[in-house]
């Protein structure tokens, strides 16, 4: 194997995702369509490390800093909704229901991986609300041990502050089959039951 | 979602083994390692485009034309393997344990695909397998329908040649079990059984 192949397919490998394995396919179908992707691709990576940078005010990736949903005037400054990472930004953008602000922590609070507070740079994210204009605050981290861990410190910092804080309800996933569903879910749906 | 991250998102999930949201898993990860990653996998896939041909003899990707395996003294002159892919070129490699040289298809007969003898330049293979040194070719496509149909129009095609033609053993992978096995591996190792 050539010494160039062999550098591209150890590094495809570190992508999540792929391994050894599927590097090498990757690798074979990159130069197989050397002009219509392999080329494009080295471009287009190129392309975002120089331009997309991380915004100032949110942590979201984007071309400019403020970005596209920072500067939007018609986004909502009062709702701040705060999740650990741009993936949940993006998922949460896809819904196309949420019409204010995020704050993207970079990950979650976790005493195994030695993430603490200052990681997550959550005083930053505490100056941010404590602005006047910033009414509610909705944590929106994943329902996993870390991310409830981490929406519990934030709460707890945010006790003192005049904001109402509030976090994504938790239940049968819309389309969801009871039988298929785990008793944690199955639980909080019972709990927080609703008059029909 | 910006512009240039949302086009690296698309070409990413033209990979083989990456979707949509497996692209855009990927994308952040090469955002979070930009100079670790992201940067050095855009200059190896540049360089990539850049040097990597394919060499004329065997049809296997290199830096050099022809390719280091076709222009290794070393290597037996004498015995040609045919393979589907370069991919199987890489295993038999891995594996070790052949010296000679390869020829490399670049896929199979296929009706249902449209590929057929002139597609997979079998009248190249032809010519090559007709130089005096050969004296022996083995079919090493893979097991499936379409490789062992390309497998037995080659050896039709070499009939009247004076070359010996080979092509690998079917039986049971070493380190299977018997139990797990499919009935027509079975079937071959049987019918194919050995004295001890």
């Amino acid at each position: 194997m050539s010494s160039p192949l062999d550098h591209l397919i150890q590094l495809l490998a570190k992508l999540p995702g792929l391994g050894p394995r599927s590097a090498r396919r990757a690798a074979l179908h990159l130069l197989k369509k050397r002009e219509a992707l392999l080329v494009p691709l080295a471009q287009a990576m190129g392309a975002a490390a120089d331009t997309i940078t991380r915004c100032s005010a949110c942590g979201n990736l984007d071309v400019a800093d403020p970005c596209a949903i920072c500067s939007d005037p018609r986004r909502d400054a009062s709702v701040i909704c705060v999740v650990e990472d741009v993936a949940d930004l993006w998922a949460l953008e896809r819904a196309a229901i949420f019409r204010g602000r995020y704050h993207v922590l970079g990950g979650a609070l976790s005493a195994l991986d030695g993430v603490g507070p200052e990681d997550l740079g959550i005083s930053k994210l505490l100056s941010r609300i404590a602005q006047p204009e910033v009414s509610e605050v909705i944590l929106a981290t994943n329902a996993t041990v870390d991310g409830q861990t981490t929406s519990h410190y934030i709460a707890e910092r945010l006790a003192d502050c005049s904001v109402t804080v509030t976090g994504l309800a938790h239940g049968v996933p819309v389309g969801g089959e009871l039988d298929y569903l785990d008793d944690g879910t199955l639980g909080a749906a019972l709990k927080a039951r609703r008059p029909v």
